[in-house]
């Protein structure tokens, strides 16, 4: 099976179908919505899938796999990610059906679902294949610094934070560089961008050592594009995740950098104690980390305005530009065609 | 077997006992020299070890491990860390001998010796132990930033590139402030540093979500101390290394920052179209990156000033000093006492 090709999804959320707890079943159906046959969820079974998301109009949600078989599903994707990345006992039932039915299996789950015996003994009597999306099948190189060196104009999303909108402001960019005639490339660096994508690196399951030169291969790989549109990760100043962070900035050597932030959110996801920082002070410190080893600068600002009216949202887009002299709008909302026009004039 | 306590090593240099190749040999015989009863070295067998490295007068050179025996060691330690932490062929019947002699074996190679068969059935029938350093035995958390509230005050080494300082000034500086009667505990995270404590985490060794989250236990445990002195790796621009460096600075959230440095070093080791950054740039980077989740100043400089003599090495320091206004000092020819007249007033 090709991850990307053929696909007909039924997607796993089991109680948890909300654009937070389940962001990869929600980005799935954003940007393969033709892939998805269905969603899997006990709770919310008969309702529409549009009702309670905004999106996916059409998508019936049924109980068990067995009751999707009638629409030809041919893959249980699991589209939920558990902070910790476990896998919930009562989820076991589900993908034991689906492999009982045939189905292969997609996880960007921690925890390896092709290492478990009972679900391997499963995929090989029905001949079928558990993709780990966080497991890479490939050797990681450590960063060289290479990547700078290659033609492609590579522009990266860096964040105020986590979970604020770089994934979908790098597909944005990728698709409407392509609708403009460029070569582009979305470059996935996190489980949902890889389901979305079919292929890229869990840039955050790699060894530490390793977090550049995964970076860096990704780029490599991919380096006949004229624009690479590179999926970030995590924020610079991060109790967490900034070691992820700044081994993409230095792996991918991105040229030009978007900054995504979220208006209103005043201190870090699940970290209530650590403020968001102003975006000049961000601004300041992403271009002096990467200044070094390429010539960088921040090209606009992306706002997550989810939740706000159209009109809010202006105000707020308008207040930003004026604030950092740096073209700004919301990737959902608005299109991202002001950062096409700072983009476009250093394509090769 | 304590790793550290009733230790008689002896150490596999294999032909590169040099100051460069042989880092983990050399550092042993400086801060354990009580413990090596001999190195292993065909091509330098029957030379005296001072006279190659300078230090470990009257430790003999042997050719191999059963040459050894009349001294009774009781572990074989890997003394040289190859780029890419693979175990070379040649070493293997070095180990093999080892083992069949009932020596326990200490290895900080990437490749984890106790996952060999070979070694583990050898291991197993002398009832000995293969530690690999840079493997743990606990579950690593994610980080959450409490490193910033223990009492102990935290120092952080950190650098203008790898390989520059780091472990030594830390060692240093643990070993001053015991001697001043501060209850003070160096802090392993690399493997040649854990081989010195017999305790720490390999950092770079943790998957790459997790960096801060090692930093932030390895302080949290022995947050009864006065003073940590916590070693540091990387370098905060670096095309390999930077996501471990800033994920120890934010897990392990100190006060203070030692920069190490290599006078006259002009490029990043192995990384020769990297230049090393001026001073002035690289403690306001840090400064930067630390400074929003704890109050954090550079508070000196350690330069290394190997090879140089102790006029010129003294003149250095003094323009250093100058350039910064920082104090400066090169602690394995003059000592810390310098850093210590700032550290101390810090001290709960």
């Amino acid at each position: 099976m090709n991850f990307r090709q053929n696909r007909r999804l039924v997607i796993l959320t089991e109680g948890r179908l909300d654009l937070f707890s389940a962001k990869t079943a929600v980005s799935l159906i954003r940007y393969c919505k033709e892939d998805v046959v269905a969603l899997i969820d006990r709770v919310n079974a008969g309702k529409d899938t549009e009702s309670i998301i905004g999106i996916g109009k059409g998508i019936p949600i049924l109980s068990t796999v067995e009751d999707s078989l009638c629409l030809h599903p041919n893959a249980l994707l699991i589209g939920i990610a558990p902070p910790g990345g476990m896998l919930p006992d009562e989820w076991r039932k589900h993908i034991i059906d689906a492999l009982k039915n045939g189905l292969h299996i997609i996880s960007g789950l921690h925890c390896h679902l092709s290492d478990d015996q009972e679900f391997l003994r499963l995929a090989n009597e029905r001949h079928v294949k558990i993709w780990d999306v966080r497991k890479f099948s490939e050797d990681i190189p450590l960063g060289t610094g290479k990547a700078r060196n290659t033609r492609a104009l590579r522009i990266l999303t860096v964040g105020s934070d986590c979970n604020i909108g770089k994934m979908v402001t790098s597909i944005e960019i990728a698709r409407a560089a392509r609708m403009r005639g460029i070569h582009a490339c979305f470059v996935a660096t996190g489980q949902t961008g890889i389901m979305i994508d079919g292929s890229g690196i869990a840039v955050d399951h790699v060894v530490s050592d390793f977090i550049s030169g995964a970076a860096e291969k990704l780029v490599l790989d991919r380096a006949q594009h004229q624009l690479l549109s590179i999926e970030g990760q995590g924020a610079i100043v991060h109790p967490a995740y900034s070691g992820v962070t700044i081994g993409l900035l230095h792996g991918s050597a991105p040229q030009g950098l978007i900054l995504c932030h979220q208006p209103g959110r005043k201190t870090l996801r699940h970290f209530s104690d650590f403020p968001v920082l102003p975006l000049s002070y961000l601004i300041d410190l992403y271009e002096k980390l990467a200044q070094p080893v390429f010539p960088c600068k921040v090209l606009g600002i992306s706002l997550n305005c989810f939740g706000m009216t159209d009109y809010d949202a202006l105000q707020e887009i308008q207040r930003i530009e004026q604030e950092t002299k740096l073209p700004a709008t919301d990737p959902v909302k608005f299109g991202v065609n002001k950062f096409m026009n700072s983009i476009q004039p250093l394509l090769p």
